[in-house]
């Protein structure tokens, strides 16, 4: 009598691709990736890695050595990572993050697929961007690949605004980044502090599209939202998206959605920031329809 | 419509587990772990990395910043281990070699269970080893567990049996570390070189038990035999072992079968040494009736 197993589909063949973030306990990556691999009969394996600042050096050069096949990174290690890269992307090397790292070869390259995640995302939503104004709430790790990206995707204009502390200067350097170093995009950036609510009326009431880029709304924090304190802003043709994604439906979106305000959650942007990365991993598209339905529904 | 698929069982909580080795491509030891976690239900992964000993101390390093459970170690790495671990278990430090480490609360230990699970696996066979005499041959990461295992084992005497080279000095060591520094244990140990084929006749004839600890009869090696030129060793009450597994048959065990010797193959020294460092990793016995049914049959 034999015993008949489902064995794990694991095996010594099998590539380690990983996630090096903390917290990384809400990530929907590690399910997305493997899912991906299941649908095209791909021999990887994609693991969350509880890592740090402090702990990113020695894990980057250790997952090199190891051969390991690529990793993504999360906050707080986008930005620290670079440092440990051996070419940057383009996507990389403009959002001054990365969130992809392949091991070509024995090379470790930083892509960035945030901002490419979501420009695609709102390209999915029929969200016009040619000649647009936005208004993006954030300067960290989020934040900074959307405002590169959109730099990079048609628009006219982009004022920043942010917490008036270490995010203001970074904020500031974004703005500065974008009106010189990508002066031949043509994009006017400003900034503003995110406590100036009248500034923050003004140049939403300019805008086609309300952006946050920051965690605000997020669990805990699942209870706030940027605009708490200026629901007036809301209006029927503005666009208003998150990169939220846990709760799905942020508090800001429900403001929006009840306003009759186009709403878009992170959800999207997460999956194709995923896609991407998962092309560059694996060489492979991911059956980017297909994971949507199983992970999110026919919504 | 929702499209059913067997996911992956690999998640954001999974946790890794990994061998470094090169080459890695024979390593039973993937399929064992992953089938062991499968049937306890345990949420780890258990992937290959093709690492030598220029890449190990980066990658035992970054394993340990990035939280990796636990890892097995095989040739090159088993001896420069120990330079990276944190703490020693007694079956390492006698070893002077380590297959196996823990990362227990952010320090790596290393442990030896390659000697355990040989010393199992002959007990399984019925073997006794109280007051008995062994000849082994070999001196490297396979054969120098076995020699201080079976020292502590119960045995009154080993003859050690290497070539005159690099490995000769090793067995030099082995020799006088069991004599000197395992007095306690009231073993004689001594070296031969393997080309001497008097010796080898004479202390073959006074063993009870031949083992090969090397890999001579591992593909591709496994058109050869340590007994080629001296197959009149063999006798019907002598316990041949092979440490190779790959042919679960080697040319040792096939001389020694139709000899009617009694003729153990590696599998078992492979199952009980994984079975041992699967309980480190998890702290939950390995179903080792069930694994060893399925990977190796009834027989």
């Amino acid at each position: 009598m034999t015993t008949k197993v489902h064995e794990k589909n694991i095996d010594g063949k099998t590539k380690l691709v990983g996630l090096l973030a903390t917290p990384i306990g809400h990530s929907l990556s590690p399910r997305m990736h493997n899912l991906g691999y299941t649908l095209t009969g791909l021999n990887y394996a994609y693991l969350a890695f509880e890592v740090g600042n402090d702990e990113l050096e020695a894990t980057v050069k250790g997952f090199k050595s190891a051969g390991v096949a690529g990793f993504n990174v999360s906050m707080p290690n986008k930005m620290k990572v670079l440092d440990y890269l051996d070419e940057l992307d383009d996507s990389a090397k403009y959002a001054r993050a990365s969130n992809t790292v392949v091991n070509r070869d024995g090379k470790l390259i930083g892509y960035n697929t945030d901002g490419l995640g979501y420009v695609r995302n709102l390209i999915e939503h029929g969200v016009k961007l040619e000649d647009q104004k936005v208004t993006l709430v954030g300067s960290g790790g989020a934040a900074t690949p959307i405002a590169i990206q959109l730099a990079q995707s048609g628009i006219r204009e982009i004022s920043i605004f942010a917490r008036n502390d270490a995010f203001f200067v970074q904020a500031e350097e974004n703005v500065n980044y974008i009106n010189n170093e990508m002066k031949e995009f043509g994009v006017k950036a400003t900034v503003f502090p995110l406590e100036d609510k009248e500034a923050f009326r003004r140049e939403i009431a300019e805008s086609a599209i309300l952006a946050n880029g920051t965690s605000l709304g997020m669990k805990p924090l699942d209870h706030l939202s940027i605009i708490d304190d200026t629901l007036d802003v809301l209006r029927k043709d503005l666009v208003v998206t998150d990169v939220v994604y846990n709760p799905q439906k942020s508090k800001l979106l429900s403001q929006a959605e009840e306003a009759g305000a186009k709403a878009i959650n992170g959800l999207g942007m997460m999956l194709w920031q995923g896609a991407l990365a998962f092309k560059l991993f694996t060489g492979v598209d991911m059956p980017i329809g297909q994971v949507k339905e199983i992970l999110f529904g026919n919504d």
